[in-house]
């Protein structure tokens, strides 16, 4: 072993691991790809591809570039209770796409989502198991799933409108005025009436 | 004259001209481009481009083959006033997107605004010229322009999410159910407080 603990080619085999894990999803979808095929495709021992990426989703979070990891975020985001959670993801969410902008891996999901069924449906597995999903758990009110799919709805919305076709005045809008008028919206999902 | 008033050749000649439309408005954006450029283009007068089409925006709705037309749709949608318009805007904006499914002229436009940035720039000045300057126009409140990208924030989140991305259940979720949810958060952005 080396004192840093790297052996020679680890990172090769790292980048080995994401390219037959981009493969996988591509091909079987986020819910029908698994560790194990992946590991059998880059050539490595299962153990290795845990060692690195600990789950599933961590991986297709690397494999994808993703800019925040779901698993690492939301639980703090929710765990203040569903008092000011629509302006707490929102803030975040804004944050995300400020520091990242035109790079936004966000963008590149977004693209793909548009032009391609394989990564629409990626997208769709992805984002409804491990971020709506999630955020449908905090939810203690009816239809949880539906509110949780109007919330991302809210928020892809903001992006395209803000960041990807740039229509102003909402394009410039400060922090704070976005967050004001977009947070009671998704307030309203998460926990208020949905009839009218 | 033919008893029909069609002369030989009319179709081609409108053919000529919508080609020329989409050729202009590519290179030159919504803003800039002219029905006297188009006609010149097209190698017509500038009165049967008129004749055809009656305005620049005509012209970009056949080019663009939308759905609709804003001028027509539109005032029809905003006359009977504030009272109601969330659920009125949202209720016709599904009916469209309902009728044309995958084949919606507006998939093509949000296609090409997410891959190239002069299909963005050319949504982003027709929708804000067109579309969402007459919202805007509707608005008794404070901040109108941003009250009216508000709405197509929502607008197209609800078309990606929905129709797109097609995450569930809000995909299979009822016109009156999406109605309900959505319509008071269009109400909220069109008269409501945006401050929190």
């Amino acid at each position: 072993m080396s004192r840093t603990g790297r052996r020679p080619g680890e990172s090769d085999t790292r980048a080995d691991i994401l390219t037959a894990a981009r493969r996988a999803f591509a091909q079987r979808g986020y819910d029908n790809a698994t560790m194990r095929g992946i590991a059998r495709d880059a050539d490595v021992d299962p153990a290795l591809v845990h060692h690195y990426f600990g789950s599933k989703q961590g991986l297709f979070v690397a494999a994808m570039e993703f800019p925040i990891d779901p698993a690492a975020v939301l639980p703090g985001l929710l765990a203040p209770g569903l008092d000011g959670l629509g302006d707490r993801l929102v803030r975040f969410f804004l944050s995300v796409w400020e520091s990242t902008g035109d790079k936004s891996p966000f963008l590149a999901l977004i693209r793909g989502a548009v032009s391609h069924e394989e990564s629409a449906s990626l997208l769709r597995e992805f984002i409804g198991r491990e971020v709506l999903g999630r955020v449908a758990a905090a939810v203690d009110a009816t239809e949880p799933e539906l509110r949780a799919t109007l919330v991302g709805s809210q928020m892809v919305g903001l992006a395209m409108a803000r960041y990807v076709i740039r229509i102003e005045p909402l394009a410039s809008a400060d922090v704070e005025t976005v967050v004001a008028a977009v947070a009671p919206t998704i307030q309203r999902y998460l926990a208020g009436s949905l009839t009218a």
